[in-house]
């Protein structure tokens, strides 16, 4: 690993969730980029006047912040509200009212921070330990459950919500209660104490940030110990196997993510960490080589991570399931942490790419239009439009055809929120003389590039609706500079054009080195035809199908969008044919053939029915199959960005679609 | 519904699972049919002489035996080993002796069987109650956990073991502890008792037939009314729905198969039951229904029910994943009692052609040759070659590369065992003048077919190696009388031969009416060549596969059948030219040829290798898909019946053929 020093601030603005003590590109923090209009300006903006106050109120609601008060009252018993693990969502919450306020400086987030702040402040122990479940008059004893206890995993988000102060604000109460509750973790966890791991990987995570914010290598010795130790089968076995909690192989060794997803992407970012601070290049080599092969092969086309619903987790290599495709909006927001840390410690922006995909297509369906709502899993193919969640109540379950307000176990629109209220925080980074443009959005940035100078960008684009990006310079830098704007990987015919000059630009990096002046333009050309994508032929899942893409964006077919009387499992389309766009973007259309199922020969031998309706009126077996295949009929099939499902009521809904194929 | 008595006989050696008192036709005991050589016989005499014994010998190792001795004994804790419902395994074990010595009045098993109901006498609560788990000192109250206590469960279990007894035996201690079990059961649940229902359906079908076999309509009446009762919530909503354990709707109202797959099909077996014994043609036409839309929608073409994992249950119509298809062995096992009883209520032979597929592909695929090692899942795609179960150690998972020798839970190996003790009470049955040989095997069949007459025959055959079927009349009853063959639903084409002259025969019932004399053959010819099914359309799972089948059996590739440096994952057939038999049947072969991955616009856009070799050479992330597809290459591809798979050591699997289509 080549790694350089880079400039950190120290500005209580500069508020940033990474900031790696060596890396070969910056982060640039809140201070640095904001975001103006667009696609996330908005999801941003409705992050703060929805999604804020809902998560607040549902967790007062159920009691898990009064789960605090009962700490410190001594009111504690086994009638707690909420799972083990419910107090990370306060910590969660917390971390996103910090970014909040460091994205906005309004007195009123502030003082939502202070008031859970305190409230948290007075459950912490007098030794540091800070749990609401464990540890208490009528709780189990602390640590007495690691493999599912969440401890730890609770603490970590606590650290994290704590950086996210610090970096937004300024050394304050919360940052005593971090640095407390993390002295306590070295005391018991360090190399005399216990030599427990956590069942859910994050503690790693909340370690080595406080450490890099608070300059405490003693956090990121724990973080690495905690590393280390894990692989080795310390945590009890379980039905699905210590690969749930990544217990199964030591890190290193790996090949590929396994198991429960978030768990494995918390701790790969965490490695990705530990790695950049302690010049690991054989860590940092362990991650990109599990994040390859992972992307590649179990990865979802929306950027989605987890195939299984069974344990939240990885299946195997080609195990993709559109129907039953897990895709926890946390894996999505855990797969940007670890893309983000990779991108930092190598500059690849491939990384960035990933990042992208995941924001439009997992981070950006998760909520819906008024941020009161979300989905926690995001399957590629809804069969039937029910399970509808009532907008009054939790949700015991995962998977449902609306989003639903909470959850029983609700860690997903915390982490949405804490995620969009940073997002500027992933869209550019900067280094020696240079600045990099990764994602596209209305936004302003100023960023230090090195040596006092300043380079400032307005970016303009209506992206992804559109693919035309302008970036014009704000403020130069003097002397040569370097910009780079990121071409993603499906951008074919990218064009850049600079005074008035075009040139083709590749997918990876479109490089422009030098003197800039205030008031110039570059224009990126994305290409942002509709296309197909087909499948790798050992997706077996969604084998004959093809995917619509635009810019992007992913798109589905919604069965709202279908004439009365056919079904979306019943048509096909003409991959020959792209879609068109119409009317109204972004919606795209395309036409669809009516198919018949097979007459001859097909499993099953006995079909109830022949169509959509159910065999309710069928009182015998039926006979095999000897339906005459109806004439060919062609519907309009209207294409909506996948992100946008289920806006519009109960319908069922398919990212792939079969395509007519030769008999 | 029409129906008529049908004679019931009294003998004890007339051992019969279900017995009901009004049917289209009468099933026949193990006094009427004894099987003679073939498939079935080997896989019969293998579960006597080496499965029996070795579920014994590991539920005494895990203690679960000694559980009825902890009880007796007062001697009960918290330190109780096994699940709650390991008291079911013991009567399932005594349900398959009673069934075995009632085939072959062996002294020893008759031995078994006492020495084991003594045990469990002892065990026996003065007041009837009978479970080692709940209601004794440092254990939970009885029925304090309804939604997953298994407590009616395990006594429907006993009640099912005590019939077999009864009607192999004779009534015996046995029989007094199923009473007493039974009329505890009505006294504290009955219309002035307690409202509950058990998570678990098991009770009713041990009721109905405890109640047809001792002529108490109270415990036929009780079954009822917990049928009844069930579909309106009164279990504990749980993350899984309600629909887990059919509480959802009432039996009456639902269209389909839903939730846990085992729940919801003894759930069915017993509402025929009682359907049958109440003269309910409704709800008799409800079970017909959900059975003709769930076959042909939620069935695998093993006759495997359940598509996942997360629940072991039915998912939505069509979703039928070949490698996460769950196809728990007892969910085929309580298919084939539904689809029995379905029969014996309408006479309608379609029933029995989903036993037999169900029989040879799900049943047969469990144990070992050995019959010391099962498998509790039965996926059609096998994608990785792991996780081999230790020979000697509880498999704490239900998928697996290999069989395992027991699991943690364990409920499988004891219901094939129960099942193929009593395989020959399913191959055929009697009306007025009327015998109908329905399941091909060599076997010797003396059925009484009322009026004091007798039809002997003598059926021979190589079946399912072989599809001729010769039946040889050793007992002729005397004037008109009729025999009826079944044609199974596959066998397009078949002839039936008697007297010299041939006729072709279709699919459903083959029938002789005539007078019949000792020693005349009539044989039927089945279509044996292999053939390719197609899946219906909108199974998008295997969608662009064929599957090969011969006779009654599903065909597979196994990888260790594959040239060295060929995956299963890279192949692809020619659906125009069907496999065909080699040296040594039953295994078959056809060509394969070697794919190459899409190279253009396909997902992944990144691709970590080409072919299946782990990535792990690979730092970097990789660039997009450019790979030149490697010249087209054939393979012979040897493919084996499903039921034999994974006998050979560890291997990748698959039933579903990717076919070769045009670009």
């Amino acid at each position: 690993m080549t790694v350089h020093e880079v400039p950190t601030t120290t500005d209580p603005k500069g508020g940033r969730p990474v900031i790696p003590s060596r890396s070969q590109v910056r982060p640039l923090g809140l201070h640095e980029i904001t975001l103006a209009r667009g696609f996330w300006a908005r999801l941003q903006a409705t992050n703060a006047s929805g999604t804020l106050e809902h998560c607040e109120h549902w967790m007062e609601r159920l009691g898990w912040l009064a789960n605090f008060d009962r700490v410190a009252e001594g009111r504690t018993g086994p009638d707690r509200p909420g799972w083990c693990f419910s107090d990370s969502e306060a910590y969660k919450l917390l971390e996103a009212l910090a970014w909040e306020y460091g994205r906005t400086g309004e007195p009123e987030v502030d003082a939502a921070v202070r008031r859970l702040t305190a409230r948290i402040a007075r459950a912490q122990d007098d030794d540091g330990y800070l749990n609401t479940c464990y540890g208490h008059p009528n709780q189990p004893p602390r640590y007495s459950d690691l493999e599912a206890g969440h401890e730890l995993y609770c603490t970590g988000h606590l650290l994290q919500a704590a950086v996210a102060r610090l970096r937004t604000s300024g050394q304050d109460e919360l940052t005593e209660i971090a640095r407390r509750a993390a002295d306590h973790v070295c005391d018991t966890f360090g190399p005399d104490g216990s030599h427990g791991i956590c069942g859910h990987p994050e503690i790693e995570l909340g370690l080595v940030e406080l450490g890099r914010a608070l300059g405490e290598d003693r956090y990121i010795e724990q973080a690495k110990l905690f590393l280390d130790r894990r692989g080795h089968g310390s945590l009890k076995d379980i039905p699905l196997g210590r690969a749930y909690f990544q217990d199964d192989i030591p890190i290193r060794e790996a090949l590929v993510w396994r198991g429960h997803a978030v768990r494995a992407l918390y701790l790969s970012a965490a490695a990705v960490d530990v790695a950049v601070e302690r010049d690991d290049d054989d860590l940092l080599a362990a991650i990109q080589r599990q994040w390859a092969h992972s992307v590649a092969r179990r990865t979802y086309i929306t950027g989605g991570m987890g195939s299984r619903h069974q344990d939240e987790g990885f299946g195997e290599d080609w195990e993709l399931p559109a129907d039953r495709a897990y895709c926890e909006t946390c894996a999505g927001v855990a797969s940007i942490m670890v893309s983000w840390r990779l991108y930092l410690a190598t500059g690849d922006p491939r990384y960035a790419d990933l990042i992208e995909r995941t924001f439009f297509n997992v981070v950006a369906t998760s909520p819906s239009s008024d941020g009161q709502a979300f989905f926690y899993a995001n399957p590629l193919h809804q069969r039937v439009a029910d399970s509808v969640p009532s907008d009054d109540a939790v949700s015991l379950r995962a998977e449902s055809t609306a989003r639903a307000p909470w959850f029983d176990v609700s860690c997903c629109p915390t982490n949405v929120a804490r995620t969009l209220a940073s997002w500027q925080t992933y869209a550019a980074s900067a280094a020696e003389g240079e600045l990099t443009v990764l994602q596209y959005a209305g936004m302003r940035i100023a960023a230090d590039v090195g040596g006092g100078r300043t380079l400032g960008l307005d970016v303009e684009t209506g992206y992804p609706r559109d693919g035309r990006v302008t970036v014009r310079v704000t403020e130069a830098p003097g002397g040569v500079a370097t910009l780079r704007l990121r071409v993603p990987d499906w951008a074919d015919g990218a064009v850049l054009e600079e005074g008035g000059r075009q040139r083709s630009v590749e997918p990876g990096l479109a490089v422009v080195e030098r003197e800039f002046h205030a008031g110039e333009a570059i224009t990126l050309h994305l290409p942002m035809a509709a296309r197909f994508t087909r499948p790798d032929a050992r997706i077996d899942a969604v084998r004959g199908c093809v995917a619509v893409e635009r810019g992007p964006l992913v798109y589905c077919a919604e069965s709202v969008d279908l004439p009365a009387g056919v079904a979306l499992d019943g048509i096909a389309i003409d991959p020959g044919v792209v879609p068109t766009e119409f009317g109204e973007l972004p919606h795209l259309r395309c036409a669809a053939i009516v198919v018949t199922p097979h007459s001859q020969q097909s499993w099953p031998y006995l079909s109830a029915a022949t169509t959509g309706s159910p065999a309710a009126d069928r009182d015998t077996p039926a006979r095999p199959n000897s339906e005459t295949p109806a004439p060919a009929r062609t519907v309009q099939l209207v294409l909506s960005p996948y992100h946008q499902w289920a806006e519009r009521g109960p319908t069922t809904m398919r990212v792939w679609l079969p395509t007519v194929t030769s008999p």
